[in-house]
C-alpha cells in the first residue's frame, strides 16, 4: 500500500496494530476521522490516553477500576465469602449482566497456556490462594472456559486449594437454554446427561 | 453493557463511534491496549491527533499530502493534460498500484447522493470544471463506481464540461480478469458485447 502522506501511513500502521484490524480497515477507519470534526479525534485520542494512564486494576480481584478497591468489592452488601474465579475483566461484565451472583469476583488476567508462553506466574493466581488460604472464603466458584487451556487453569488451581477445606465449584456445563438436541455436540450431551439435575432445581431462578 | 470503571466506559463508547466497531469490539480493542505497554496508545493516539492536525489536501488535486501540492501533482514527469477523476483517496492508492496510469488525480470526495444529502455543492466538482475550462487538458478520465450514484456524478460533470473541446472517456466495464462468464451478472456481460475491443487491443499492457 503506497501512501501519499506520511501522517496518514503512520496513523494507519499504528491503528492496524489492534489484533483484527488489518491495514485496508485501518485506513477505513483513519479516513473516517479525517472527515469527521476535528473533535472526535481529539475525544478519542484523549480518552484512550486518559484510561491507559488512570485506570487501575483492584487490589483485592484483579478487575478494572477508578478506585484502588473495586465497586464490587468495596460493596458490603455482597457476599464476600463466596468468589467466582474469572479469566478475564469481560467475564466479570458477563456474569453481572446476569444478576444472579451476589459475591465476589477474582479476575486471573489470562489462562495457563504453554504454546502461548502463559505459565501461572503470568496470571493472578498466588493472590487467589492466599485470599482462599486467609480463611474468609467459604465457596470458589470456577468459571473459566469449557476448553484444555480453561480445564488445565481449574486444575491447577483446585490442585493448591484443594486442603484448605472450602467448597470448589464449577459453573455448570450443558445444553443451552433454547437449544435442541439435536444440534448438541456429544461431549455437552454426555456430560449433561451425567452432571443431570433434580427437576425440581431446573426451573429454579437463584 | 454495564462497567465498572468510568475511564473504561468513556473510552470504549469513543472507539464504538468508528464505522463498522460496535460496543463489543470496542471494549476487545481498548482491552488489549490495556495488556500492551503505555507506549502503545501513545503511539497510536499521537498519530491520530497528528494526522488530524496536520495533514493537508493537495490544493490541486484534493488528494491527502503532507504538503500544499501533493508528491503527484508536483512531479513533472506526469502527463499534466490527462485527469482521472475519482470518489476517494483510496481510489488514487488503487489505481497508483496498477502502475498503468502516468497522468495525474482529481480527487471528489463522493459522490452525489441526494439520499445521504450529498449535493455536487459538498463534491470538489467546481474546481474540476474551472481546471478543463483554464485549457491545459486533454482528457478527462472518469473512474467512479459503476453505481447508480456514480452515475449520476458522472453525468453532471459530464454534462458541466462537454462543450469545453476536451476528450471524456469512462474506465472500461467488463468481465473482471480471471472471472469466469456463466458467474458474471447479466448488465455486466451485456455491457461487455456491446462495449466490445479489437483482440489486438485484449493483450496490450499499457
Amino acid at each position: 500500500m503506497e501512501f501519499s502522506s506520511k501522517l496518514l501511513e503512520k496513523a494507519v500502521n499504528e491503528m492496524s496494530q489492534l489484533p483484527g484490524i488489518g491495514k485496508r480497515t485501518a485506513l477505513r477507519l483513519v479516513l473516517h476521522l479525517l472527515k469527521q470534526p476535528r473533535e472526535q479525534t481529539e475525544f478519542l485520542s484523549q480518552s484512550l490516553l486518559n484510561m491507559r494512564s488512570e485506570i487501575k486494576f483492584c487490589k483485592s480481584c484483579h478487575n478494572v477500576s477508578d478506585v484502588d478497591i473495586c465497586e464490587i468489592c468495596a460493596n458490603p452488601k455482597r457476599n464476600h465469602q463466596m468468589v467466582c474465579v474469572v479469566e478475564d475483566i469481560r467475564d466479570v461484565m458477563a456474569i453481572e449482566n446476569t444478576g444472579q451472583f451476589r459475591g465476589i469476583y477474582h479476575v486471573l488476567g489470562g489462562r495457563i497456556s504453554p504454546i502461548d508462553g502463559i505459565g501461572p506466574s503470568q496470571l493472578n493466581i498466588n493472590s487467589l490462594v492466599e485470599k482462599v488460604k486467609s480463611g474468609n472464603i467459604s465457596e470458589i466458584i470456577l468459571a473459566l472456559s469449557s476448553t484444555m487451556e480453561g480445564d488445565t487453569t481449574n486444575f491447577y488451581i483446585y490442585k493448591h486449594i484443594k486442603d484448605c477445606n472450602i467448597i470448589t465449584s464449577s459453573i455448570a456445563r450443558g445444553i443451552s437454554v433454547g437449544d435442541e438436541l439435536e444440534y448438541a455436540d456429544e461431549v455437552t450431551l454426555g456430560r449433561s446427561i451425567v452432571n443431570r439435575i433434580p427437576f425440581e432445581n431446573s426451573f429454579k431462578n437463584n
